[in-house]
């Protein structure tokens, strides 16, 4: 398809949304998406590259003819700019900013300068409000009149005659009212607003609580400037969860569409971490070393204490991360919880003690041996429980991310307790 | 505040949305929930049922006088019913049913008869639709005398004669338009419709890459049936996030309200699998045990080269299950993906051999044994790359979860690997 056939890749992409040529355009290789973009030229619409993932949006954007670029720009809605704006080099800003109508031009820089991830860069500012002591047929006299209505919108703001938000009404109310309403009487409860500089994985949240739609973004004079809708907090919600997910894993912010030197730094720093903590629980086993030269049956064994203990503290992790990330838990709970995954630790740490001792049992045929694992068995799991949920709700206090740091902690105390507690215990009965 | 003070409780509870009372209700203890639905008594609200944690539906749902239940859910709409009843025993069935009035009933039971997790569940009943040949000064008069409009809905859905779905107009649309304007003139492109057994995953991922507001869901006949607005498409989304975390960390479906007994028994399946692979991966180690007893910083040393294949492996996992999840990794990049992570792989595995070979020499002061860990580190990473991708895009593949399983079965490979290559390399080349 690639063999320069315009036409051909006219008639493929014409049917297909932009999230879907985006997608198109992520899963090829470079030079493929070179081509493409060239061969796609003038018809290269500005929500594709909305689309795009962010760290692609550079590239394909130095592909298109400037011409197409400002025109695939002007179409696009004012939040989007601006998220395209953010995600490139300053060095392309101005050939965007360049295809911009003023006034765009000025509100895009205006969102700009809002910090990274805030309702202000979220936010369009296309919306409809009218003041809160007009009726319903006033509202829609205006907006039968309106040539600037926003492409797509769910309510009209009342605003109050300095500017501040009151209230909102769905169109569905709108159209079902009398034409003499006030439409201060059919306003909803669900009404909710956010600051230009609150963080926007607090605006998802509070769109996924409170079943939002809709919501107006004010200044600090508490003056109406722009609306949140759903479907950009749920793209938010989507990201933030990326987030959690890659940051559990120490595999940083890289997407698919990087390349492998790229990707290979990303990993790096973790990778690192780990080699340290690695050592640490390797430094625990060199005490002992004495005692393994003695009997190698513990060098064999140990691991598996290790691995249990990882395994159970990664999952009280990701339970505690996930309860953070959705506010389940807070600060009335989180005793409780610390308290339920000891428990929980404890118990199928006397389960697996139990499988543990009898498998060491016949496997060894030393009593002692076997007692000595269960023993650690239960210390270690109780430990993963604790740290599991202590250590992120730790990080969570302390303004850190827990996603960011947990695995690769939550694993080093299992280890190093896991090495300590078998081969101390050892170290005391066996020898 | 517990202390039957009922008149404090209406007037905290007041101001709150129904899910701040169901977070708050979820977050305190048994008996002080048992205490504090008692005394808010008559003044429980359905929708606070509907907020509600699944696991705390039952126990709350059991607290309420049937006559309180009855009011509570009369004001639900049907899909927060539906989502409800699936949650509840059956017993507590009949009690929901009999409070809803007959035509409701019936939805209800019809509901709960498509498959769980599916568009049919997700879906309310209550929507608007229109002849196809309606023109928008008609469908605004009938939205004005309709005694029955939804209280929340974004489209007008236009239907054929024979009740297939044909497109949807905005309310915004229909406001800015001329009373004459035909409505199939002003449809919006986004339009697409989903068939009843539709998985709500997928219904989801939808929602998020086209930015759907509301969708028609269709019966096997193609005529419509129902509506999903983007708030339950969010919250599944917001679902199917948790539920990827938490399979990934083996830590099934709990939640922070499940008591310890209950998730003792939900992580144990997951344990009780990461037994038998880290048994497997000591059996490795048995295999080398006079190696061992010959040389005791083996001993030492290999832990690290296992973990650091297992962080490596967690990495490039949790990429694949995130990519397979958003439906980027596809057939279309797999190989590309795999081939990137197998290289990241051998580039880190090189870094860190190096590393790790200067702190072995350091430590041991054998080049030899320096020379093993990093020829060790280096397969291990590689096949860490390579397990860690190449595991859940199979198991995807064989339509497993990739989630479910992947996290034991990765770092089983990069322990036994790890092992193996190091223990073994040391045999050869050491003794």
């Amino acid at each position: 398809v690639e063999a320069q056939d315009a036409q051909r890749i006219f008639e493929m992409f014409e049917p297909l949304h932009p999230a879907d040529i985006a997608d198109i355009l992520e899963q090829i290789g470079a030079d493929a998406r070179r081509a493409l973009v060239h061969l796609y030229g003038t018809e290269f619409d500005g929500d594709i590259l909305s689309e795009l993932d962010e760290g692609l949006r550079d590239e394909v954007v130095g592909y298109l003819r400037p011409d197409v670029l400002a025109d695939a720009v002007r179409d696009m809605d004012s939040d989007d700019v601006v998220d395209l704006l953010e995600d490139l080099d300053e060095s392309q800003h101005s050939a965007i900013l360049d295809a911009l109508e003023e006034d765009d031009r000025d509100a895009a820089r205006q969102a700009l300068s809002y910090p990274e991830y805030s309702a202000g860069r979220l936010m369009q500012r296309e919306f409809v409000k009218v003041p809160q002591d007009w009726t319903v047929g006033q509202t829609i006299d205006m907006m039968r009149t309106s040539k600037e209505l926003p492409d797509q919108f769910y309510h009209v703001f009342l605003v109050t005659p300095d500017d501040t938000p009151a209230g909102y009404v769905t169109l569905g109310r709108l159209l079902s009212s009398n034409r003499n309403t006030a439409l201060s009487s059919v306003t909803e409860d669900s009404f909710r607003s956010f600051e230009l500089d609150e963080e926007e994985g607090d605006v998802a949240y509070a769109f996924n609580q409170y079943h939002l739609i809709s919501a107006p973004v004010v200044d600090t004079n508490g003056r109406l400037v722009g609306v949140i809708t759903i479907d950009d907090a749920m793209a938010v919600l989507d990201e933030e969860h990326e987030e959690d997910m890659l940051r559990m894993a120490g595999a940083g912010e890289g997407s698919l569409s990087d390349g492998v030197m790229e990707t290979t730094w990303q990993r790096l720093p973790w990778l690192g971490v780990n080699l340290v903590t690695a050592i640490i629980a390797s430094l625990v086993i060199a005490v002992f070393e004495a005692t393994i030269q003695t009997l190698v049956a513990l060098a064999v064994l140990m691991p598996i204490v290790a691995s249990m203990g990882g395994n159970a503290g990664t999952q009280s992790m990701a339970v505690a991360v996930r309860g953070l990330a959705t506010r389940d838990l807070t600060g009335a709970n989180v005793w409780r919880v610390i308290r339920r995954e000891t428990l929980v630790g404890m118990f199928n740490g006397m389960i697996f003690a139990l499988v543990m001792g009898v498998v060491g049992y016949v496997w060894f045929g030393s009593l002692m041996l076997a007692g000595v694992i269960a023993a650690a068995m239960v210390i270690n799991l109780v430990v993963a429980g604790l740290s599991g949920i202590g250590l992120p709700a730790l990080l969570d206090r302390l303004g850190v991310d827990p996603a960011l740091a947990s695995g690769t902690f939550v694993t080093t105390v299992t280890d190093v307790v896991g090495f300590a507690a078998f081969l101390g215990l050892a170290t005391m009965l066996l020898l």
